[in-house]
């Protein structure tokens, strides 16, 4: 079975190639440039470099958020381009759940926290220590000392994603010992683990055209529009 | 700090640049194809994006084996050849450690095993409970039956690198609830972790011509010339 990855939620933009179950092509850029450039060049190296063409492509996941919203949309409309040309199914990947997914394993909490901006978080939190992260809590949009407030007690918390740049240092202030903060080769989305976990969704594989974009807060036009429509109604 | 990571040791060819404590380039490819003719576009490729020369580069980290004999010369010359032309120091990293270094903070141990044919495996054990791996036993190369029957009781194995591929099953079968199998994201060694290892092993830096390949058995045409000498010194 062979999977294309396509990751431009975050900071990071990335794609992998997967043969049978082995990632067999795997680049991750983070070079603050706009992934709507880097991406395309990469998917095609990742591509020849395997011997692929779109065509052999089982399915093309794609890391359907949280995060930023233009990214989400360039790696969702990629995936979705490339699997309508093709008739072949997409599969959205959580941003959270795949940077989890790099803690399989760990006998604690996984909290990803993604930042959102406004000193809030995008944040969940996974229980990994059986091996594929299970959900404990479902994605919010909070501010940190939110987060930490609720975390339970009594269980060693990892946490990992572009938030820990701006809130790493208050996570092991408040937390001490139960905190621990990813390295650096864990800390980020890699489109390894989107592979890892589409061939493991394959009842989540949907049409080309189902594949949406998951957003926590609708993106700033829209709210700016829905403020002004209701200021507007109240007139 | 610059960091340029070169992996060549064994099935994958990987090369991550870090800048400052994250890794901002990241490549790994294990199509089966020469390191020789794909480790040098790759660093390139890696160098040219993050926008950096090689006089740029504060250190050259290597994995330094164990691993394939041709392999781990490859990358280990390619990071000296870098190293004396800019008059910067190299960093030789382990193979086995930079795969556990995958599992950061997982509790239980880590054991690393590569294939070394012959129906053997190089192996290792780490403890990386408290984040970076502590090595509990040393390198060896010993059958898989005889590494499984050492293991420690009463503690998860996490099983990590390109020996699963031949040993995966058996491990499983022998071990049960215990043994725990890295997934598609975690199997192979990471350029990433490479970096990660070489910015904490600051006080391991060497000049360029001390950097120098481990190996666990002396190579096959030197085993040879031994053993005909002794033999010729029995006539």
């Amino acid at each position: 079975m062979n999977i294309l990855a396509i990751d431009t939620s975050g900071p990071v933009a990335g794609c992998a190639v997967m043969i049978d179950g082995r990632v067999v092509h795997s680049i991750a850029l983070n070079h603050g440039l706009t992934h709507s450039e880097t991406i395309m060049p990469a998917v095609e190296e990742a591509m020849s470099g395997s011997g692929l063409a779109c065509a052999d492509v089982d399915v093309f996941a794609a890391v359907a958020g949280p995060g930023s919203f233009t990214g989400v949309r360039i790696g969702v409309c990629a995936a979705k381009g490339f699997a309508h040309a093709v008739n072949k199914p997409c599969v959205p990947i959580h941003a959270l759940e795949a940077l989890a997914m790099n803690f399989y394993g760990f006998d604690g909490l996984v909290c990803p926290i993604l930042d959102a901006r406004r000193s809030q978080v995008y944040c969940a939190l996974f229980d990994a220590g059986r091996g594929f992260p299970e959900r404990v809590a479902a994605d919010d949009a909070v501010a940190l000392e939110t987060l930490l407030e609720r975390l339970p007690e009594g269980r060693r918390i990892m946490f990992a994603g572009d938030g820990l740049a701006v809130h790493a240092k208050t996570i092991l202030e408040k937390l001490g010992d139960r905190a621990m903060i990813a390295p650096a080769n864990l800390r980020d989305l890699r489109p390894d683990a989107v592979c890892a976990l589409a061939a493991r969704k394959r009842d989540e594989w949907v049409p080309a055209h189902e594949l949406r974009p998951v957003y926590l807060r609708a993106p700033q036009a829209e709210r700016e529009r829905s403020a002004r429509l209701s200021r507007e109604a109240q007139r």
